[in-house]
């Protein structure tokens, strides 16, 4: 039986589309957002690409609360609210991390926050008994929209080994090659690469990604 | 006709490497070190390798003065000191920049300095009339030493265009595939992603190293 999901800024296109992915490998998934109804019309949606899953759609303390492992994927400027409003709820699971703090206008430039990582502030929000891993950060929302192959590794940082080898296979089971990164410190690479990464899809004209070489797709 | 590099810590793997393949290149290189003398062995050992090479030795002031482009390639621990001592001899040049702030024993833990990132530190210390551009972090020495392909991309970061594209052209000669990464603060991601290398080679038991997905090899 899988872990029930909660995924916080579902309704957005990168949060979305993990749900989506999530659900057509068998996951049950509640979306959550601030807009109930929004959640709820997200889930239908993502239902009638997946029949045969299990959606629904919350306010986002309700998804916290419901979900067995709980994705955070909404905008940096609404990463400390969320944390706040979701604290409670989250208390003994793991936490998946997907913000980056991108500061606009000036995307493509990395301006890491003081904790050093996005990651490493919400694990100070959230206190010692939550499990925050970070993942996901560096792959184009719209590739994973797409059911193709994604040419774009996952780097899964977190404190807790086990939590993050569940992220890894989370992020397997969603179509993506992905590999432990590390302590959550690290999460401060994978965070400062997507301005990179946006910088490179300006300045080439593409949508750039990033593969680690030298391992095996299913390194474990 | 070549502009000069004085890479100083080409005593080391990877700035012998690196000085190894731009003499191979035909670049002119004086190799700088705090002890003249094993400078003067390295510049030695390269013209066994590149005996049509034009390599020589000398200290760190004195190769810094002497080169038209200057590569900073010392451990973390000697940036500082490093900094300082070639200030006045770098004075309107380009800086290539390849320290990397790790900070034994947890190499494999991201810890970026107070500045953002090593380079950051580098142009505050020799201020606004040197140009300094980041580069190599991430390429393992050892697959320098070869001749074979590199499967490591180089990212290159700086304030200053032109500065940079010169030093995407040094990396293309060395024979490596290399891509503007923007801002010099963007060089944070290229110095955090080889903790996480050096996690992955421990973990995977592997040499790791990072490809951008979605650029043709000599995209301009």
């Amino acid at each position: 039986m899988k872990k029930k999901l909660a995924v916080l800024g579902g309704t957005g296109q990168e949060g979305g589309a993990l749900a989506r992915r999530w659900a057509q490998a068998g996951y049950p998934i509640v979306i959550g957002s601030r807009d109930k109804a929004r959640a709820e019309a997200k889930a239908r949606e993502i239902l009638t690409r997946a029949p045969k899953a299990a959606v629904s759609g919350a306010s986002l303390e309700d998804a916290a609360r419901a979900g067995e492992i709980v994705v955070l994927s909404v905008p940096y400027a609404a990463h400390g609210v969320t944390l706040l409003a979701i604290r409670d709820a989250v208390q003994g699971k793991i936490v998946v991390d997907v913000t980056v703090p991108l500061v606009p206008p000036r995307v493509a430039r990395v301006q890491l926050p003081a904790e050093g990582a996005a990651a490493v502030a919400a694990q100070q929000a959230l206190g010692p008994d939550v499990k925050v891993v970070s993942a996901f950060q560096n792959v184009a929302a719209h590739l994973l929209d797409h059911d193709g192959e994604v040419p774009c590794d996952v780097l899964v940082c977190g404190d807790d080994k086990d939590a993050r080898a569940e992220v890894v296979t989370l992020a397997r089971d969603a179509g993506l090659r992905a590999f432990h990164g590390g302590a959550l410190a690290n999460s401060a690479a994978a965070e400062a690469l997507t301005s990179v990464l946006i910088f490179l899809n300006g300045r080439y004209r593409t949508t750039a990604g990033v593969r680690f070489t030298g391992l095996p797709d299913d390194a474990e």
